[in-house]
């Protein structure tokens, strides 16, 4: 894509309505605008990242099995009565011109859970596993931090049905399995870590925490094994020894959440009365799991643990562009020949075609907008028939024939 | 995708509440869930159609230049204010704990014009053209006909910036030529109607009607010629001589508006003061544009005017698969190898692989899905060492080796 067809526009000052460092960088590349506290437009490039950030979320669903809908987010009274949850504080709620009432939806188990009834009826119609990637609302009195925390976000939520307690927690550890290889696809080290499982289930459910001093949960960890609690649960403290494998010392860091996973047992589907006949011919409660990542969050967890002094380093996957070529003065066939050869082999380029724009210019912006690849064209290289490559996290660029550069991006 | 890995569950009776055929098709073929008037889930199957019309929007508008952002729904009340639409009668609004006001957007000039003031100071900024895909929101009391008139939808909307009106027609007309390849991509018939520019211009809009009886628009046009305006103002009745060639008779029909395009002026960069400098450095408003689509009111219309007593026939370019292999009773292993074919050929494929299923049931549901190529493998085909294939529109099947169907649906 050339800039000159596309909507490519970084600002020449940090905004002076931001604080959080992930959200000043975000907002200089031109990757977000903030529309009010807590509300954002994502611009082209930052849409390009978060589609980014869905199709991995899609493709490691997709293979544990679970199929992709869209709920509405304008979900009548009954279904927050149904469950008591009308009066939950987070709610946003909208009176219509005849009087009816609605909650902007925070979450969707209100309406999976009912629709389900309508397809569900015997054993055989379990598991199912239902996922969505939809804009969530919330009324966020501590809005803060651009991304981190929003009054309305993208969500991708995930529901799984099952017929007994067993069935649900084998989904429930392939769902974690799942998560891992989604955050490690989006360059994100997220750490598991156990929390309260609230009024559905004694046991501890998990989030998945991006450790930074960013973050605002608290998270107790073990140096040496496995062990995770969030605050509101943690059973050590920092500098005692780990309870659990009784060698390694716990460590406070704080953690910006990107995913939970929920065991939420069969309160909804009590609610809902989603039932089904099992192979006996009794009728049973649907079991149910909730799994939950925050796309539009993890942008800007991404922001704020992968960038340097001069802009964002999107990890390979999440890049909004694999390549960020840059035509410097005398360069322009070399760049054009490039731009060419780069798309002809499917690769994603972003090419700053830029005429009357200084090479300090094209260079500082190729850092802020933070393209995994940088090829750079121009009358040096051209003379040499090279062109200059460069990881955005390296330190030191490389002279390559087009040739070789391709297959290094490639 | 195998039926047994993915959620496809058609129900085996009407919806008791719903009299709009398309709703009621829509909805027994599981491609759609009411949840309360006016407000739908798309089911896996509906999202896949649902995409399959988003994608024809997206290429044909990049083509003309337009690259895609997302907006928030939730609108700050000062937005609506600037503009004078915070007591428009269609808009939802909301509250929130600390007292602050915003309206869910219906519409996006009042956030991306303030947007853009960041972005553009000089003519070198201009044209600009953006457009999102999201869900909007519609205090709707006439909410009715499945996806026909909703409460909450989604939009496609386009905006454009330009120097001056000059531009800006120029950009209109190319957007009504996309606007008539998207809607032949979609496979629908939809006539460009003039309708009333508002408050907004003096001239004509454009409205995109596909004529059904089922349509609630009343459209007026020459059965010779190009004339065609709608009720508000038309200027001949049905059965007068058309006032523009003079030679063809005026005739009425009913019609879907599915899109519309509409000259804005300088009313939203005035309000917004979205100007910039021009060649001779004096400050100037930017002149806009806006061109809706609504994608889920398509899918409903599509249904209307494309289907038989057994189901919804889908256009190929929106069809959720291309291709939808029954297994009959012996055919499993030719079934098997046909999935793997086309799989393997990129042909995207739904395989009802249920076993304990009749044949009429499996047959019944494709002609109630509505794919576009239907290809049975059973123990008869299996013996003569042919498939069975069948559009979906076409009386009668033919019988082919599994070579030529690929090639047929290739």
């Amino acid at each position: 894509m050339r800039f000159s067809s596309f909507f490519v526009k970084t600002l020449k000052d940090w905004p002076s309505d931001e604080e959080n460092p992930s959200a000043r960088y975000l907002i200089r590349a031109g990757f977000i605008d903030k529309n009010s506290a807590g509300v954002y437009t994502f611009l082209p490039l930052g849409l390009c990242a978060l589609e980014k950030i869905n199709k991995v979320i899609r493709e490691e669903l997709n293979r544990i099995g679970a199929s992709e809908l869209l709920m509405p987010a304008l979900i009548s009274k009954k279904y927050w009565q149904a469950t008591n949850r009308w009066d939950v504080d987070v709610m946003y709620k909208v009176k219509d011109s005849s009087g009816q009432d609605y909650g902007l939806a925070f979450t969707h188990e209100e309406v999976l859970t009912p629709l389900l009834k309508k397809f569900i009826s015997s054993w055989r119609d379990l598991p199912v596993a239902l996922y969505q990637i939809q804009s969530k609302f919330r009324d966020e009195p501590r809005a803060r931090a651009g991304l981190l925390r929003t009054k309305e976000f993208v969500m991708k939520d995930l529901y799984s049905f099952h017929a007994d307690a067993k069935d649900l927690d084998s989904y429930y550890n392939e769902a974690a399995g799942g998560y891992k290889k989604i955050f490690k696809r989006l360059g994100l080290n997220a750490k598991p870590v156990e929390a309260s499982g609230g009024d559905f289930t004694e046991e501890y459910t998990h989030e998945f925490q991006v450790l930074t001093p960013a973050g605002e949960d608290e998270i107790f960890y073990c140096d040496k094994c496995d062990f995770a609690q969030n605050k509101e649960i943690a059973k050590a403290k920092e500098g005692e020894k780990c309870p659990s494998c009784r060698s390694g010392k716990i460590i406070k860091e704080n953690g910006i959440e990107v995913g939970n996973i929920f065991k939420l047992g069969t309160k909804f589907s009590e609610a809902a009365e989603l039932k089904f006949k099992d192979k006996e011919g009794k009728d049973r409660l649907v079991v149910m799991g909730s799994y939950g990542i925050g796309p539009s969050r993890i942008m800007g967890a991404i922001a704020e643990v992968s960038r340097d002094e001069k802009g964002i380093i999107w990890p390979e996957e999440v890049s909004p562009f694999k390549v960020h070529l840059v035509e410097l003065e005398g360069g322009r066939e070399q760049a054009e020949e490039a731009y060419k050869v780069l798309t002809d082999g499917g690769v994603e380029t972003l090419y700053d075609d830029r005429e009357d724009v200084s090479a300090g210019e094209k260079l500082t912006d190729a850092d802020l907008l933070g393209i995994t690849w940088r090829i750079v064209a121009s009358a040096r290289t051209m003379k040499q028939n090279k062109v200059e490559i460069k990881r955005r996290a390296a330190k030191e660029a490389s002279e390559v024939t087009l040739a070789e550069a391709v297959a290094y991006v490639k």
